[in-house]
């Protein structure tokens, strides 16, 4: 899930009555109970998240573990009998990025190891480095005056924004019956967008820490140290560079766990002088540019239907500090899992039904809106493809390893109803509830953009905003077996209750061209 | 505070009629009131608690950290006018250890830096090694049997005991009225050891890893890595190895974040190659096997009382892999800045005062049970030394950073209601508690062997037990400032009231010789 996407919850029209015009249902109930079964009790979703996180690794947009991650869901999606397993080139995406060596720590007042990771897409020091610090402090561009000419040869400590706290609120939660309640009540905010002022005081802030960047090498610092928070040993991480082949050079950054950092700053602001030693070896892979995304099916039985698709999907690229487990290993462990639940229920579903594993959403949702290009319909003309038609639905999973709790409507009152219904024998799981609001921040945005059904579900939130999101603790051990098993066989229901009735899922209104995502 | 301390909530005879005779208290309300502004509005304790964590670093027993603590302390309470400072000698306690280099990455099956950090006086790597892994599983020493010739020149990896899990509650709390009065009211507890079974099971444990250790050593392997719990990058520290100085050999051995230790271990398990890069450079320091306890006074005032002593003390030592902030610079903080607070309000103690901060606490209370020894009386024999009869009453804080609720008696009825009494105007501050209750696991302890009136603080747990106590993640961050101000001032008015009053506090009925500590 990218940045700030915790933050898009942008309302829209509220529901209508009830008693909106269902199509028929061809759910068999037989089938639901095998799915279930399935499901719970022969679950290999954890052996899916043990091999999406352990075995690939950390899966960076255009890094080595992506490309072993799509090699190996393309090769096991086949493995379980679906068709048209492909690793699928969507576009041009930019450099590859890995790291071959990371190292970091204080080698005066003291020797102290430090906990940090390099930013993505920053280059290798060359060599390791001892160096002393200079703490930057710069609210402004013009800030940056004063360390003209004391930078040369030195590491570039920046400011810690949000110091850790001692915290007396839970890591991780669940929803509450009352959070779901308000969920589906809360009047629907406006549908421009809710907060220009913070999006643009984002824009400058990111603009100065171009400037800062461009200073920092200008001035011939050796390299810099930086924090964008966390606490206890669970820090957040980013890229530091642009992927683009042409991107202009940076030097070599270290995000740190904050701990760290304002040790190091401490020492420094009281004149104790400070050393780093320090060493990355990053490498960049420039030889193939293109993004992929992964896709199968299983193929439609239906005369009439089988052009039809019901898609489902996650994204499989992650940060790079560690193996991406709840953003997004878990919804790929999820979609994967439902797709094998239903062929080894034996589902002979009416519409083809299409898994896609995302490629580089952290970098832009640029797999899924390229797949959706390339496919469906360009959203800056609105000029569409002849399978746009034909999409009955695109589910997605992309809010961490909580289990499922309900579903983002997203705006269209219609399908609200058929939510409700498919809910109905899942409630024992903890999934009930159908909110008409949007959710931003993922793949499904991607669909939504050019009219086409594409929703996400809820999911209890568990540890995703404070340890695992972005985090370098996004580990295999932040994956409940119970949430991940319980959104599996949610996700299977959904997607087989979408393959199997008449109508494909209404939609809304056709999007005008150049709509924002 | 050691290990396991948490658990020795030994109870005691129940609190006697309020009626208890009290000794005249020559307290001065405006002293009291100066104590409160000079800790609450100048107060100088997180400027104690940054050159104790941040500058002078870890301060392992026997380290290069803990001289340095030791002089700092020792030039900082001179230089506010105490007098008799001194770093004393207690004994021997055994070689110094220092980290020099410490650095642990996964390089198979891709590279991913590691979170672990050397155990204490364990070896140095014979420079940088590259090896591939074993999992080592064994609950009795002849499960080691299999591995028998499968180490050699291996890096063995040892299992993890409790693994992270989603955790719901929160990592820090306070107690409640509840709590604190539930203290006062639970029954007494046996005296004798409460659960001989669950230390005869800690014996069995320590005796089998030494075993292990012996094993691996034997087997030609070339390091361990193993864990000690923890989660989300917090992991617990211990010692690895004796520090006598005719210890015996062990291996290299990083204890690690279980999140990475579980990784290699399930990528071993499923029959990965896994390659580790290890390098470990620690320093013996042999030259002064000696250890230290600092301390310092100010003098008594009163011809008649000058000669008595009230103590306050606190460990300066903590473990190696952060700066041991809440175990306990927290503790060394608060009790330097009453004495700072009692010198700066002009205070004209009856008694002398002495502060100690102890040595080599976490490796067995050595500092404060041979000053006990060395002073006031041999627990072994009970044969007391003439200062025996002159100490007032010694107060001690080690548990964490939590402020100050009360005070843990330690079964000495007598003194409950005098304590009582000198809470009352500190109950705006939260400092409300007298509980009967025996405390254990530090200093005080030392003095209660001997029948001296020793005592320990109630503090409020906040994140001791999940994130602090012995972990990597025990740094600055953790001190909440208005906790330490508070206990500084509780510390400061009890000392203050013990100095001044008629009496010395009294004292538990003479233990008998040899009495378990």
């Amino acid at each position: 899930m990218r940045p700030f996407a915790l933050l898009f919850l942008i309302g829209c029209s509220l529901l209508p009555a009830a008693a909106v015009a269902q199509q028929a249902e061809k759910a068999d109930p037989l089938m639901l109970t095998k799915i279930r079964d399935e499901g719970m009790d022969r679950s290999r979703v954890m052996e899916t998240a043990f091999y999406l996180t352990d075995v690939c690794g950390p899966r960076l947009a255009g890094s080595a573990g992506l490309q072993r991650a799509n090699e190996w869901t393309k090769t096991q999606l086949a493995g379980w009998g679906l068709t048209n397993a492909a690793v699928e080139p969507w576009g041009t995406f930019g450099r590859g990025w890995d790291i071959e060596k990371s190292y970091v720590a204080m080698t005066a007042p003291y020797y102290h190891a430090l906990l940090g990771a390099p930013k993505a897409w920053t280059p290798s020091t060359s060599g390791p480095l001892k160096k002393s610090v200079v703490v930057v402090k710069a609210a402004t561009e013009a800030d940056l005056d004063k360390y003209k000419g004391q930078l040369r040869d030195k590491i570039v400590l920046t400011e810690v924004a949000n110091p850790p706290k001692t915290t007396f609120e839970p890591d991780a939660r669940r929803y509450t019956a009352e959070e779901l309640k308000k969920l589906t009540e809360t009047p629907a905010a406006p549908t421009t967008a809710p907060d220009t002022d913070r999006m643009a005081a984002r824009r400058a802030q990111l603009a100065l820490r171009a400037k800062m960047a461009d200073f920092y090498l200008s001035e011939g610092a050796a390299a810099v140290l930086s924090t964008r928070g966390g606490s206890d040993g669970t820090f957040f991480t980013s890229n530091g560079a642009p992927y683009a082949a042409d991107a202009k050079p940076v030097l070599p950054e270290m995000e740190m766990a904050p701990e760290d950092q304002l040790r190091l700053i401490r020492l420094a602001e009281a004149g104790i002088p400070v050393e780093i030693e320090l060493e990355t070896r990053t490498l960049f892979q420039t030889q193939d540019l293109k993004g992929y995304n992964v896709v199968a099916e299983i193929p439609g039985t239906d005369r009439k239907l089988k052009h039809e698709v019901v898609m489902l999907g996650a994204h499989l690229d992650s940060w790079h500090a560690a193996t991406g487990a709840t953003d997004n290993a878990a919804g790929c462990a999820v979609m994967m899992e439902a797709v094998r639940i239903l062929k080894a229920a034996g589902v002979q579903p009416r519409r083809t039904i299409r898994i896609a594993l995302w490629g580089e959403e952290e970098q832009g949702l640029h797999g899924s809106k390229n797949y959706v290009k390339n496919h469906f319909a360009d959203p800056a003309t609105m000029q569409v493809l002849p399978d746009h038609a034909k999409l009955a639905a695109y589910f997605n999973l992309d809010n961490g390893a909580g289990k499922i709790r309900g579903i983002y409507a997203q705006g269209n009152a219609a399908v609200a109803p058929i939510f409700t219904d498919w809910l109905k024998p899942l409630a024992d799981l903890g999934a009930t509830t159908v909110t008409l609001r949007n959710t931003g921040g993922t793949d499904h945005l991607s669909f939504d953009a050019v009219g086409l059904p594409g929703f996400q579900f809820i999911q209890d939130p568990l540890d995703y905003g404070t340890r695992t999101h972005h985090t370098n603790m996004d580990t295999y051990e932040r994956l409940p077996a119970d949430d991940l098993k319980q959104a599996s066989v949610v996700v299977a229901t959904f997607v087989y209750h979408a393959a199997m009735r008449d109508q494909k899922l209404p939609r809304k209104p056709q999007p005008p061209a150049g709509k924002p995502q």
